[in-house]
C-alpha cells in the first residue's frame, strides 16, 4: 500500500510512551507534537515526529493528509458500552424528567427488562442494522475502538445472538470492538425468584458455549445486592477465569455493596461504575492493579449528581478509564468528547487526563495497549482530525465541535 | 418559486397554536401531527395536515422533500447568545477543572474581561469569520433563529463593531439574527473603580448611536452587585427604553439580588439566568409578564450545581425559555439539544416543556412569534429533520443524535 502522510497538526496529541497504563500525574502527560507529522503505510503508523523530521521522509507517491492546522488525538478508546440492543427507552426518559428514579421504573418492569423483551424479539440482521446504526454514532463522534457487552438477552440462544451481532459489526464496519459476555446483567422475568437457577443457566449453559465459539474476550457481571451479589458474582467470574475470559464487572454503581472489592480479589482486569465505592476499595484496587472505569454519562443521565470519586482515584494512583456506558437506559450517549466534558465539569479531571482515560488507559483496559491507545510506530492509524486548535477545546465546546475526519486502521471513515 | 412538500414525518411537531407564548400545561401541548406533511411556497409555509389532505393539494411541479420517517419539528429559536468574540477560554476551562472558580478567574483579570481584549484587538472582518463560523455551528444543530448580543467591546467603537458583525453574520448567512446590544456586559479595565463613568458612556454615547444606527433590537445589562447593581441597571434600561429597544437582564445568577425584581419593575421582554431568583421575584415576574430565559449550559459549564428553578416558574405560570448563553467562558454551548437535555436531567423540565421552550416561548420573547417558532401558515418555513423517530429521543441521545436536514426559510443549510 501506498505510503501517506499526515502533515499541518496544530498539536499532535500522541500520548506516546510505555504501552501500559497511565497513573497519577502521568496522566496529564499527552506526548504532544506541535506542528507535528505522521507517517503511515499499511495501516500502521511508520513515524511520528516534527513536520519537518517526517517530510525528510516523503517520496514522490506519498499521499498527503492536510490536518488544516487542528489537533490530532488517536481515535477514542470506549472501554465499556451497550452496543447491541433493540429499541430506546426516550419513554422512561420522559418519566425520569417527572421525578419517577430507575430503580422505581425498573422494579414497575421497565429498565434493562423492557429492553431484554424488546432484543429477544428482534431477529439477529435486524439487530445488526442497529449495532451498524450505532457504529456510526461511535465513529462519527472519533471512536474507533469499542468494548461491546451482552446482556439484552439473557437466554442462551439471544446472547449468543447479540455476541454474534458484536462480531458482525466488528466484520462489516470500521469499528475495532471487542466482546464482553454479560449474561449476568439481570435476572430474567422467566427467573423472577429464581435467581440461582439463572445463575446456573449462566455458568452451566451460556459460559461453556461462549469460550467453545470464542464469542467473548471478557467475562462481565452486574454486581448490586438486589441483581447479583457478591458471592453470586464471584462464582461466575470464577468460572469465566476457568474458561480464560478476561473479568470485568459492574460493581458499587448505587451503594458501596462489595463489587470494587470482588474486582480486587479477583484480580479483574476493570471494576466498572464505582459511584458509591469508598477509600477501601479504592486502596484495595489500586493494590491488585484493577482499572476503574468510569461513567459519568450514567450518573448524569439518570439525574444523580452522584459521580465517581475520580479525583481520590487518580490521587491512589489507579488507572482511571473514562467510557460512555452507551445503553437505552441509563446512558443514551455514544459520545466520547461529552463524557470528557462531563469528566472535566462534574469530576474535576483535567483535560488532559480526560483524554488519557478516553485513549490509552482504555486501550489498556482492553489488552489492546500494544494496538491502539496512542499514536506510535507500529500502532494502528485510528486518529481523530478535530475541528478545533488545541485539545483542551474537545470537552470545552461540549456538542458544538465534531471530528472534522476521522480515520480508523488507516482509512478515512468520517 | 416552485411549490415544495415535505412528507413521510413520523412525527411533525407543529407547536401550532397562538402567536403567544405557552405557560403551564400549554407547555407540554405540541400539536404532532403523525405522519404528517407540510407545504412550502417562496420560503414560507402554505399548509400543514396530515400526509393524505396535503398530497391533495400537490401539482405535477411539486419538489418532494422526503423526511424518511423521521421527527421534524420548528427551527430551535436561542433567545440567549453572545455570538461575536474573538478567541476562547479553554484555558479557563482547564482551571476550573482543577477547582478555581469562574469568580476568581474574572477577579485575576481573566472571563470577560480577556475576551474583551481579544475583541477588541481583531478586525471587522476577523470577527465577522468568527461569527460566520458560530453560526454552522448553530445551524448544524438545527437552530435557525439567533438573538446576538454585543458585549465584549466596552469602548463605543469596538461595541458598534460587534453589532455591525451580527448584521453582516445575518446578511451573509441562513440564520437569523436578532441583535442585543450588552454595553453594560462588565466595567472594562480602564474604567475600574469608575464605574459610574462608564454608565455614562453607556448611556450618553453608546446607547444613542445603537439607536440612531437600528444596531440593537434590545438592550441587555448585566445585573450583579459587583458589576452593575439595581439602580445603575435601572438607569441604563430606562435610557434603552427611551430610545425604542425592548429590554432583557442578565439577573439573580450568583445572588438574589434584584435582578427579577427590576426586570418585573421595567416590564422587560425578558429577565435571564435567574439561577437564584426566589419566590418573590418569581411572582412578581409572573404578574409582569416577564419571560424567564433559563441557561443551564451556563451553569453545568462553570461546574455549579445550582440550576434555575425551572419546576416553580413553570408553576407559577411563566412561559419559560431555554438558551444556550453561548460565549467563550460560562457556556461554549451552541446546541439546543445539548441545553433541552440538561433542563431534562438536572431542572426536571419534560421533553415537551423544552421543546417550547426552545422554539415557540423563544421567538415570542423576541417578537418574533408571527414569524418562527411553530410550523404553521404564514410563518418562515424554518425547520429540523431529525436522526429520530420520536421528538423524546432528541435530549435523550445527548451529543449522539444530529439532525438529518435543517431548512431556513424554505432553504436546506444542512
Amino acid at each position: 500500500m501506498a505510503l501517506v502522510a499526515l502533515v499541518n497538526c496544530s498539536q499532535l496529541v500522541t500520548l506516546a510512551g510505555a504501552n501500559r497504563p497511565r497513573v497519577g500525574a502521568e496522566m496529564r502527560e499527552l506526548a504532544i507534537i506541535h506542528d507535528g507529522a505522521m507517517l503511515i503505510r499499511d495501516a500502521r503508523i511508520e513515524a511520528v515526529g516534527a513536520r519537518s523530521k517526517i517530510e525528510a521522509l516523503l517520496n514522490s507517491d506519498t499521499q498527503i493528509i492536510d490536518a488544516g492546522g487542528r489537533v490530532v488525538t488517536p481515535g477514542f478508546v470506549d472501554a465499556h458500552t451497550h452496543l447491541v440492543f433493540a429499541g430506546n427507552r426516550a419513554d422512561e426518559f420522559e418519566m425520569r424528567c417527572s421525578g419517577i428514579t430507575y430503580q422505581e421504573i425498573a422494579r414497575q418492569g421497565g429498565g434493562i427488562r423492557s429492553t431484554v423483551r424488546r432484543t429477544r424479539d428482534a431477529t439477529e440482521n435486524e439487530l445488526l442494522a442497529v449495532a451498524q446504526k450505532h457504529a456510526r454514532w461511535f465513529l462519527r463522534s472519533g471512536t474507533t475502538t469499542i468494548e461491546a457487552k451482552s446482556g439484552y438477552g439473557l437466554t442462551v440462544e439471544a446472547e449468543m445472538k447479540i455476541l454474534r451481532v458484536v462480531r458482525e459489526t466488528e466484520e462489516t464496519t470500521p469499528l475495532r470492538c471487542v466482546p464482553t459476555f454479560l449474561g449476568a446483567h439481570e435476572v430474567p422475568d422467566e427467573f423472577v425468584g429464581r435467581t440461582g437457577g439463572y445463575i446456573e443457566l449462566v455458568i452451566d449453559e451460556m459460559l461453556p458455549l461462549v469460550a467453545l465459539h470464542k464469542l467473548a474476550s471478557f467475562c462481565d457481571v452486574f454486581c448490586e445486592p438486589h441483581i447479583f451479589d457478591q458471592h453470586s458474582a464471584g462464582r461466575i467470574l470464577e468460572a469465566a477465569r476457568r474458561l480464560g475470559l478476561g473479568l470485568r464487572i459492574h460493581g458499587d454503581q448505587f451503594s458501596c455493596s462489595g463489587g470494587a472489592m470482588l474486582a480486587a480479589r479477583l484480580g479483574a482486569a476493570t471494576a466498572d461504575h464505582l459511584e458509591h465505592t469508598d477509600a477501601a476499595s479504592i486502596a484495595a484496587l489500586a493494590a491488585a492493579n484493577v482499572q476503574p472505569i468510569l461513567l459519568p454519562g450514567s450518573v448524569y443521565s439518570i439525574g444523580s449528581r452522584h459521580y465517581a470519586p475520580a479525583r481520590a482515584m487518580i490521587e491512589a494512583g489507579l488507572a482511571v478509564v473514562l467510557a460512555t456506558d452507551f445503553n437505552p437506559g441509563s446512558s443514551p450517549i455514544a459520545s466520547m468528547p461529552v463524557v470528557m466534558s462531563l469528566a472535566c465539569t462534574q469530576m474535576k479531571m483535567t483535560p488532559a487526563e480526560t483524554l488519557t482515560a478516553a485513549t490509552i488507559n482504555a486501550a489498556s483496559s482492553l489488552n489492546l495497549a500494544a494496538q491502539v491507545g496512542s499514536l506510535e510506530r507500529g500502532k494502528s492509524a485510528d486518529f481523530v482530525v478535530h475541528e478545533a486548535g488545541d485539545y483542551r477545546e474537545i470537552p470545552y465546546f461540549l456538542g458544538t465541535q465534531r471530528p472534522a475526519m476521522v480515520y480508523a486502521k488507516g482509512e478515512r471513515v468520517v
